[in-house]
């Protein structure tokens, strides 16, 4: 990671912030019609989930998320000599197909909360949500079908094969959790991290570039920048769902133990061969109470998953500057790519 | 439809028979590597779903089913003067979206058998079914994205809008089944219909069209033609679903109605204002024995749901074919599109 000073990093915060404000304000209106084409209840599926409505069909004043995603293939674009303004389809695209992914997410994982909301399906029931997440990914790649940018063609493969990706990490992640506590291999837990997360970020940053008419090489090498920021930003959020801090991320500390959660660096220390190693692993299979979640975080630290971890993210980072560096060789010109970088590696979702 | 003797429809049914193994035969080696191109699990669950595998994933003789939609590209681009061969992929893409949302459908019905065998979420459990069902989606719209021919483009965004037509149509069938015997309308029914299953044989019809370099004219009546006979096949389905014949389906008679099931002619009899119609809806709120369904068929029948079914199959498939001729005036040309709307109109899945 860089190393920047407590009032750098505020700066650099407050810029991401503004870029990212910056592309909600580009990229919505776009992607609030292309949702609100949509018939009937698939419509008020997908306005609730992304905030814009109640339950009830009301207008909400809600969050649709960070928007990471569009704002790297705009930055990305930007970056790479193009204009931005060419590439809010894609963006809205790339938007779209990730809340496909956390619609069907929720319904796979049962998960009762989105975005301080009750998620979709434990409010309009689970057939609702399923095809509802099924027409905004045909919404996704029908935005990027109807665009006459000569990339279009190149950047709907590309997101079509990212989608393919981001299955089989989800698919992952699934089977990981019906395994045994030592049955999961870092490598195995790396490769789900980067299909699930890292494939989109990536893909997010390719897409951008493509809009710019960038050559091969470029876009591969953005890519690989999102890939690798994408996977640092997991691990720093897999340690944040052990050590906190949930005044900021609205987690408990320890809510990934307290679910048996096989985040990466607890398959690293699983992994460690230490007797710490084997300590969590006994505990992994029994319940959690607040002891055992704090005797499993002490475990996790003693096996060394935790600085494992950091060391990791350091270590994507400087692979992803490395590869944003080979992307755009002018690193002034790639500033609010590695703003966008930092700052989801220094916070959680 | 079109008056056919005994003999003449014996031939009928032989070349559509042809026809449709030609194109298993032309198709199925590009859907086959496509399939087989996904990760780990989707891909077992892909290829168990598709009758090549067994569940344990040893090799299957199995029948991916019928080839409806991949034999309609073929014959629409060939009725327009088109290469068939150039139609390849986008036969293969318009099956795999169709498996897409069988494979999808059959989670939300929680039905337990697709073509003889136990459904694949049954096998493979309801989160693989899902996240396959969805990389499937996107193998569908990849394989349009990555195609060089100049239609890809318009081709994939008319598939993709037609994704989310099925979902409509997909979503309303689940609502009504949550509604009341008398609360669906006869309208809303035949739009449920026309989504459900006029939508993707429209769809593959215009897709061949785009193929064969038709102009914007021809593409949409050959949409009509398709999705006419969509809705022909629709209400013979439903006649069926009725009034057998179980030796040639595979389903009881009266198995919709032991169901509740609000198909188009116990809609046109629940909402024909007959004595009959009360008495059906009176039944549709009660369990169905034997009796009960035999007596329903006789409400359905005494209402006027038969004929009234009869009726509109015949007259859709006039529609059908009078859409058949704007597109392709030299109706010879369009024999194999006569064959197949002839035999899909027959006979049920």
């Amino acid at each position: 990671m860089t190393m920047t000073s407590p009032d750098a990093a505020a700066t650099e915060a407050h810029e991401a912030a503004r870029l990212l404000e910056r592309a909600r304000s580009a990229v919505d209106p776009r992607l609030r019609d292309t949702v609100e084409s949509l018939p009937g209840t698939m419509r008020r599926v997908a306005m609730y989930h992304f905030g814009w409505e109640h339950a009830d069909g009301t207008p909400a004043v809600g969050s649709a998320g960070k928007a990471i995603r569009p704002a790297l293939v705009l930055a990305a674009a930007r970056a790479l000599g193009g204009d931005p303004q060419h590439a809010v389809r894609a963006a809205a695209a790339v938007e779209l197909a990730h809340n496909f992914t956390l619609l069907h997410d929720d319904v796979i994982d049962e998960d009762p909360t989105r975005r301080h909301r009750p998620t979709a399906w434990t409010v309009f029931g689970t057939p609702d949500a399923i095809v509802a997440g099924d027409a905004m990914l045909a919404l996704a790649l029908r935005l990027l079908a109807e665009d006459r940018h000569p990339a279009a063609a190149a950047a709907s493969a590309r997101l079509a094969a990212c989608v393919i990706e981001l299955c089989a990490g989800q698919q992952a992640d699934c089977a990981f959790e019906r395994r045994g506590p030592r049955e999961v291999s870092l490598d195995e837990c790396l490769a789900m991290a980067t299909a699930k997360t890292g494939a989109l970020l990536g893909c997010a940053c390719a897409l951008g570039a493509l809009y710019a008419g960038a050559g091969e090489e470029e876009i591969a090498a953005m890519d690989a920048f999102g890939r690798e920021a994408g996977l640092a930003f997991q691990l720093i959020d897999d340690l944040i769902g052990i050590w906190g801090d949930p005044d900021r991320t609205g987690k408990p500390a320890g809510a990934d133990l307290a679910a048996h959660k096989k985040s990466l660096p607890v398959v690293a220390a699983l992994s460690s061969g230490t007797e710490a190693g084997a300590e969590l692993a006994e505990l992994y299979t029994g319940p959690m109470d607040a002891g055992a979640v704090a005797r499993a975080a002490d475990a996790v630290e003693r096996a060394g998953g935790r600085d494992w971890a950091q060391l990791q993210a350091a270590d994507r980072m400087a692979r992803a500057v490395q590869q944003l560096s080979l992307a755009a060789p002018d690193l002034r010109a790639a500033g609010d790519l590695l703003s966008l970088a930092e700052f989801v590696t220094r916070r959680s979702r």
